[in-house]
This record gives C-alpha cells, structure tokens and sequence, in this order.
C-alpha cells in the first residue's frame, strides 16, 4: 500500500519540484497538498507546468497523511508540523527550523522565537552521508539548507579526518530561485532587470546557514571548534549552487592526489556524491540529486580547496527530503531520485 | 595639437573598447587600428556597434603615432609593442607580457619565452592608486589584470596597513567577456548553451593573475610574503568582475567602522574607487572606470572580508589603459572617463 | 545660460536612463528630480549607479524649470504635467497620455480616464523622423511608446509610398526593462527565475501601443487605414527591442535591392536612424539613441519584411525624449546623444 | 526483450538527450552510440552531466540493433543511416534528410547533393498528429525540425479546417541550443558574449524549415497552396521555441471561443499536445515532450494568431523520436516521455 504523503506549501520553488519528484515515485501517494493565498484553487491554475496534477491546494493537510513535508518559510513552518508530529506521523522539515540544536543559536541567527522548542532534540540533522542511522530511526527530520548542505559535504571529509586547521572559509555561489518564489521582499534585487547581468555579495553581517555549518563540522571534529566564515553571493541563473571552500592543511606535505583518496574513500558507495578529479559545474547537476565534490590542493600557501555543486532546489532542498523519506521509511534510498541532468 | 594614437587588435574586446573611450577623448586622435584576421578590413564590417568610424584595419600602426596600446594576446603583445619602443613612442600593454618584474615567473605563468626582457626593468606596473607617480614618468606601462586589479585594490589598504596576517584568499567571478572574443579555444565553455545557467571554478591548478597579485601586495608588506590563494569562476553575465578577498586580522578588536575609515582614508582622493558602506553590485559599474570596494569585519572568526568589483572591460582593461596615458601625458587624469554607468 | 530642467519620477528606469543623459548635455542643468516613494531621500541612496549626483528627490518639482519630464505611469503623467504647462514651461511627457489625437481611443486602451483632455490637441507625436518640424514649434511632447517607435521606423517608408496592403503584422521582442523598475505588479513575471530561460507572449487581447501604430500609420497613408495586428514578447534580456514587421507588397516585383534603396532615400540625413544591408541585433544598439532597421522581401509569398530594433531605454524612451528637447530649443538635434555602443 | 537502440552522433545536443530519455525506457537497451571526434572515449568523458552512462564511443554503430536514430547534420545523416536501412532495422532520421518529398526542394533548401534520395518516398515525416498511421507502419521515419514541429501544431487545425487564407506568416523564436553544439560555425554568435542581451532574426533569404512547413500545412488543404513566411530569431535562453502564427480569417466573424473549440477537438487525445487558453511560457514545457498551443483572435484585424511552444531538444527532436519509436514498435507511444517540466 503506497506512503500516503502532505505537502505543506507546495507552491514555493523547494514545494512544487517536492511534488514533481514525489509523482513519480513508485511507492508514495500525494494525497494532500496545502498553499496559503493559493488556497482553494486547484493546482494547475497555480503552477501550469504541473498542469498534469490536478490536486485541490487546502489550507491544511486534509486527511490521514503517513508523511507531511514542510515547504513553509521558518518559523511557520515548525508550526505547520506540530499537528502532524503530534498525530503521529512523519515529518520532515525544508525550512531552517529544527536544524540547530541550540535553540537560542537558531533564534538570534532567524530572528524569531521558536515555536516548537520541545521538538528540537527529537529532530536529526538530515544529511545522510553523515547521520544516515539517525535519520532511518527518527519521525522528525531537519533538511539542511542547500548552502550547508554544499559547504558540510565539500568540508566533512578534510574536517573528520582532521588534516585542517580550524579556520575555514566558504564562498558560496547561488541561482536566484534560492530566493524563493515569493523572492526577495521589500527589495527588487529578485527584478530580473536588476538581477541579470550582476553578481551580488550578501549576508556580510551573518547568515542563517552559518552556524547550522559550524554546527555540523564541529561534530565531526572533536575537542575543536571550526571558525567558519561564510559569504553567499548572488549570481544570474535561475538554480544551481557552488560552495569554494578554504582551509589550511596542517601537513602541508599532503598532494592532491592524496587528498583525493581520502575523499573518494569518505564517499565511497554514497549513491548522490560524487568525488571528481575535474572542476565541476553547477550544469551537471541541474535537474538532479547529485552533489559534486571536487578537492584539491594550493600547494604553495598550504591550502586545501574544494569545489562543491548541487542543483540547490533538489539536492539542496526537495530531493534530500525524499531521500530522507527513503531512508525514514526504509525504501531503498534512490528510489524516484534516478535523475540524470537536463543538459544544456 | 592632439595626442596621436595607435591601437594593436582593435578586434578583441579589450580593444574595441578603448577605440570606444578614446573616440570621446577631447585630446587624443585615434590614428591607426589593427587586427589580424581583419586586417584589410574597414572597422564598421568588423565591429558594426561602431559604425561610425570609419577606419581602415591594418596589420600593424601605420604612421607616426604618440601612443600604441596593445590589446593582443599576453606574448605576441610584447612583440608587437617592440618596434613602438624602439621608435620612441609610449606604449601601454594591456597584455600580461611586462606585468611581472620577474622574467621566470612570468614564463612559468604563461608558459612561453618572453620575447622582449631587457624591457621588463623599464616598464611600470599600471595601477595609479599604487604607482601613480612612476606611471607619470614612464614611456611603458603594463597595464594590470582585471582579476589582479580587483584583488590588489581590494586588499591594498589593509596589507600597506599591515593589519593582516599573510595567508590571503581571493575568490573571484568574471563574467564571459574577460574570456576574450576569440573565446576559450578548444573548448565550448564559451558556448551560450554551456555558459548559461552554470558557474565553473577554473585555473585551480594555478592562473596567471596569482603571482601579479602576489608581486604587488608583497611591495607593500615590507619583510613579509602574502601568500594569496587565487580561486577565479566564471559565472554566466558579459561584463563584471568581483572579487571576495579573505585575510585574518592580526588585531581581532579591530572593528568594522575602524577598517571603513582605515580604507577611506588610502583611498581618498582617488578618482574612480570609490568604499561603499553597502556590499556593491558589478552592474553599478557597468560602464564604468569605477571600482567599488567594500571591507568588512567577520567579527567572531576575526577575519577581513573585502567586496570589490569593476567593469572587467573598463576599469580592469581599456578605462585603467587610457587613466594611465593620462598620466603618462599629464593631461586630467579622468579625461574621457567621466562615465555613468548603464543600468539596469 | 543654462536649460533648467526637471525630472518627474526620476526613479523609475527611463528617468534615471533621462538623468544620465542630461548629466552629460552641454546646455542642460537638471536643477530637480522628484520620486514617489523615494521623495525626501538623496539620489545616491536610491541610484546608487548615479551616485555621483547628489540631488535631493522632492515630491514636486521645485523652483523654476524651463522644461520637464515625465516618467511617472500613464495618468499619472498628465496629471503631474498639468501645473507645468500652465505655467509655461514646455513639457514632454514620456508616458502615454498625450499620445492618441483621440481620447476616447486613449481611454480605451488604458482603461482611464484623461486627466487633461484639453491639452491633446496641443501636443505632438514625438517622432522627428515624421514630426520634426512640428515638434520644434510645440511646447508639449507625447514621447512615442517604445514598441510603437520601432514599429513605426520599421514601416513609414514603405506605408508612405504605397507600397504595402493595409494589412500589417507586428511581431515585437523586448527585453524585461519594458516592464519597468516597479515591473509587472501582481504578477512574479519578473522575478529573475520565472523571467529567465522563458519567452512569452502577452497583450494578445490588445496593447496600448497598437492603436498608436495603427494613428501613425494611418496618417502617412492617406484615404486608407492600416489595419495592425501587433503582438508583443518578452524575452531574457534586459534592455533591447525588436519589431519584426510583415505587410504584403502590392507590386511582387519590386525587389530587395529597390526596397532597400527606398528605406535609404526615407531616412537620408537622419542622425540616429541606420538602414542595414545585414539583420540588425539589438546588442549593437545598447546604450545608444541608433535606431537599425533592415527592409527585406520575401520573393515566393510577396511579402515586405522589415526589422527593426533599438534600445527600449534610449531611443524608444530616454534619448527619444532628448533629441525632442534639443529640437524644441533649437539646440543641435544630437546634443548629449553621441553615444556608442555598450557592447559586448 | 528489449528493443537494442543506437544513436548515432550521441555527443551533439540532440543525441545526449536522446540517450538520456532512452535511459530510462522500460523497453529499451542503448546498446552502441557513435560519435566523430569523440569516438573511443567512453561517454562520461564526453558528456559528464551522464556520466552514469558509461558506454563506449565508436565510430559506428557496432553490433546488431533493431533501430538506429541519428542526430548527424544534414547530408552526413542519410549516409550514416544508409547501412542500417539496408541491414533490415528501423531508422529515425532526426535531420532533414528524409523530411522534403521533393528531393529537389531538398538540395535547394540545404545546399547539398542527397546521398541517398532512392529512400525519400519510403520515408514518413513523424510527426504523429498528422501522420500516426503511417509512422506506425514505417520502418523510415523523417523527425521533423523543432521550428517545423512548433509552426505546423499551431496552424494545422486552421489549416484542415480551411479557416484561413493562404498567406500565413510565423515568427518564430528559439534558444540558443538550436543552433547545436558545433555551434554557428565560421561565426562568434553562439558566444555567450555575443548571444547574451541580444535578439538576431536569421534566414531571412531563406531557412531549410520554410518548405517543410509549406510542404506539411499544403498537404492538409487540398487544391491549394500556403504561402508561408517564415523568420526565426534566436533569443537569449538554452531551451525552448515559440512559433508566433498569423493567419486571415476567412470568415471574420469567427470568435475566440469558436477557435480555441475547434483546436481543442482537433488535438482530443492526443498525449502531447495541449490547447491552452492562456498565453503559454516556453518554460512550461522544459524538460519535457508537450507542445502548448494557444489559438486566438484579432477582432478588428480579422486575423488568427496561435502561440505555440515547446521544448526545442525534446518535443521538437528527442522525444519526437521517441515518440515515433514507440508507434514503430507498437508500445505505449509515451513510454519514457511522461516527463514533468523543469521548473522555475
């Protein structure tokens, strides 16, 4: 009998691409899809490219739901999932909300209070390359945000092994569907007039995602903290994300080749990372579950460098939660996420 | 009586660029242009977006002339720039070719013979903010990279002030035109369809702007070596350059006001870079001789970060080429410069 | 002495494109600039491209202007004229209100009411290739709509000499600038990621510059109406317009070469319009006042086929509006719009 | 058992795309691809976006294969196709060698000697609207051109219906993929540089597409001919065609209503093709095998105007073949083309 599943929020960018992966997934019934100005109208009048899906929006899931995934921005979306944890079912969460640990950490960094803090310690970190046990025993998981999730999978190997120093400096590069569909309120920097033909740096007073890295790479490290510095930049296309991330190597006798085994050895049988021996680029991966990871090593100043790309709205966002949902439901974890690029 | 110019490979983007500013110059006539395929040519088949001048495309300067820039390819730049010398006219590079002061590691970064090294010692590095004073009395200047310009004018203030330690990291995004028109042979990475809707990290296993940047922030630091890891990405718009400078502050109680106004002041007076309160955009100097450079403090990790951006055409090629004849002409220092940018 | 000049609406992107234009105008000083919702702030903080001129925005214009502009939405614009031409100073109007001789017409197409009908038959069309000589006498100028403009040069030639049926097609390109800076309110039609890597059709039950074709036309055609269907698209681009234009030559034999010759004679002596032997691209046009149009035949079905393409934010508004001004004050018709092209 | 595919010419934009739709066929097994240049190299080398594909490249098509489709250039592509023909398997030809039943008007059109013209009557153009029956009993079949495909969906209802005169008029827009992955050779305008913020109209002498449409909607109308103008422009996006239709009514009292009936009737059941009432966006259909068509009309012009749209590298190449393969082998004929568009 199929998973029957909710979708809070569907008409968001991280909703919409959500619905279209779960449509073709072989043991999974969207039953229940919900909006909030979108609500009462049918799904088609709303995202025309999912005309196919003729699903009711309501304001809230209606009916018995085996699985509800948020789409809602933080702080409403904790919200949204508290009926459904409190019924029972699973959820898991594409908002920033129940990814920290630390409640007054996720608080300063969102600018909000939390409105279920109760749940936080019953919510895992949803990164299956790193917490994949946890995530396949809990009911309440915490997707990451699509520049952690890049930054986290271009740095846990070199952090885990411990061949850098604690400093470390991700420069991240974003498609401007990161934004979200509402986009960028009380701004026109989402105008595609203002946002073609420019590059905009952001967040130089502190970003949501920084501490949700800072969290999850001081894990890996133990008795030491990482010191991330992280700059997101807006770049002109529409999906894609890149983190370059920086750090220096406490043995500096380590080459590149050397660094590359050590990732593929991390990585070895993750079905989604890939460890590259070329630059990647954020094109091969649109359309896709895939994350690209590509180190290599500055051997003059002692650096490592890595280059980490993901198709944000699904690696980063609607993709990572379905694998989530595999691994919570004990499906096999690829299943509806055999995605091969859209190239060119 | 008008200053007499010539301009090798009015053809490549670099150089139809600056025929466009000197067209407007009020003390400068353009005289003879040159390419290679084109050669033969009148300019408007060549460059229809200015047909209205009318000139003749030679294979080299014909006539006398006061000033040649060369737009040419790093290498046969310098070659064709000898004669020049030799006949006593000033000459602008805009190539890489006189850019290093030191011929090896010249050599090693573009991987061919310099064909004019007794000339290196006599050429100025074209960066007014930095040597102002020897560009006025040098008849050869090599004009600067635009990643190297970006960077250097990024980082000036803060390596002269020696407020930071020596590992700097450079993170960089070019839009495609800094690829030139001949583009990026033997490959398609210039291709629309592959260009859009990607971002590609390159020039990892090192790219010729490092050791300019490297030469030039190393002048400024006595006793001490930066050590700059230079990472550049092409992201997917024609004009604009960014680059996203991180070094770690020797003095962590150093705080964001105190930096302002440390930049503020090494820049005052400057006629076309401009510190901005606010993370700036390439498209606000889209059209431009402008550089927008805008530091900030990452207070808990104790790090400097440094936005600083240009029209990588302009200000990182033709604009700073026709600043540093001013110069070297003692004519106003902005002629022909007085710019506003396009936009949106 | 200088020509005190005003800017209504400054914010929007044909008054800043305007602002820029004047800045550089050898006779003109902008002496006021007025906003909506920016009134009370500095330019800089709104223009941060303009940042160099430092005018205060006010809510009306202030102190005495021998001329001013309006950029303000269509009904707004008339309305905000109205004390300026009463009060003798001259006014151009970039908006559409003064456009239709028949207001009716007008409120058809816009869906209001006229807030100065009495002043209609004052002003006039601003289009010097047709008007010039009644636009030096006037003091109040309807400034073409930009889709109108490129439709228009691409057809007099060929509709005033009679050699085309009265049935005309218009295919129309435009970058998302058309749109304006306040865009496409209650829509996400603009936003970068619904805008980019899309194309699509709109105005297909009527837009407001058809009937301003079809008068146009229809006045250089006598005893005879020019029946246009017109359709415009927005593409991926932001600046840039392009019309396409289809009318059935009444004579099959008149050829290219002789459709050519004639555009030629049409528009001989006129500073900003270029008849082209090849296609036109609007990306030679960027930053200028140059309209290119391009008159073909289609042998086998007898068909004229013109393109024709500008910059939507030059000469299909700002510039238009300049070079309306020089000839109103017996300036030097091309005074301020010397401009070469952004390109690449 | 599965069907043994070959592709030939995998490596250009068309091909890729093909195996990556053949991927995921359940009745499918891509058994030998070919490519010219690439040819022994195994396809992730080649094509890293599919680099879970790891076949190896030849020459030519190797081994025993019960269909071959080919995405070679014109000319090259009934040469390569003629072994297969001979060897008794099916062939789907994605260029235009098979499309014109007029050899003649063939060579004309593409300027070349047909290789092997003795197939042309033996060959059936795919498109499977018009032609299902006949393409389900063919072991030849001629895919259409995207710009073909898109004009002749948005005209065919009028044109069998007999609504409209015979001079028709298609505007027609694509993405810069169409021009392959070669490129426009001998040119720069598929430089991202170049094509970036610029709209060209092409072909204006003539495109090889004019007489396959001319051919198909003559076809649909007996004892008379259409007169189809048609001029492509290329837009600044990867994917996606529009075909903008002009046609007279002869009957102008027919209403919008009637129209958008008749075309909904005309395409009742069909699995691609969807009659819209609003103006559909290329970027609906992205990544997927649908064609959106929207009939209207200009009352006061008297005129039927269609917008039709599709994904140029599936619906109008790809998956087109697919969708011919599956009525030549009698399966579902959307087997693998149930594809959900990538969107934003």
């Amino acid at each position: 009998m199929a998973i029957r599943a909710g979708i809070i929020n569907v008409t968001g960018y991280a909703g919409a691409e959500l619905l279209k992966i779960l449509w073709h997934h072989p043991e999974v019934e969207v039953v229940s899809v919900t909006g909030r100005s979108a609500a009462g109208k049918q799904l088609p009048e709303v995202l025309p490219h999912l005309s196919r899906i003729d699903l009711p929006i309501t304001e809230t899931v209606e009916g018995s739901v085996d699985v509800a995934f948020s789409a809602l921005p933080s702080g409403a979306s904790a919200e949204a999932l508290l009926p459904i944890v409190n019924g029972g079912a699973k959820a898991i969460d594409i908002a920033a909300d129940f990814r920290m640990h630390d409640v007054a950490e996720y608080e300063r960094a969102y600018k909000t209070v939390h409105p279920a803090p109760h749940l936080v310690e019953k919510a895992v970190y949803g990164l299956p390359e790193i917490h994949r046990q946890a995530i396949s025993s809990t009911s309440l998981v915490a997707n990451p945000g699509c520049y952690a999730e890049a930054s986290i999978l271009g740095l846990a190997p070199a952090v885990k092994e411990g061949i850098v120093a604690d400093d470390i400096i991700v420069d991240a590069k974003s498609g401007i569907s990161g934004a979200g569909r509402g986009g960028l309120s009380a701004s026109t920097l989402d105008h595609f007039a203002e946002a073609d033909e420019n590059v905009v740096a952001y967040g130089l007073e502190g970003h949501g995602h920084q501490p949700e890295i800072a969290q999850e790479l001081g894990e890996l490290r133990e008795a030491s903290q990482a010191r991330v510095t992280f700059i997101p930049h807006r770049i002109p296309m529409v999906r894609g994300i890149m983190a370059t991330c920086y750090a220096s190597l406490l043995d500096s006798s380590i080459n590149r080749e050397e660094v590359l085994e050590l990732y593929r050895d991390f990585y070895a049988g993750e079905p989604f990372v890939r460890v590259t021996s070329q630059p990647p680029q954020t094109k091969h991966t649109s359309g896709t579950n895939n994350c690209l990871v590509h180190p290599t090593v500055d051997v003059k100043a002692g650096k490592l460098v890595v280059v980490s790309c993901m198709d944000n709205l699904i690696n980063g966002a609607a993709g990572q939660a379905v694998q989530n949902m595999n691994l919570m439901f004990g499906l096999d974890e690829t299943a509806a996420l055999d995605l091969l690029a859209l190239n060119p």
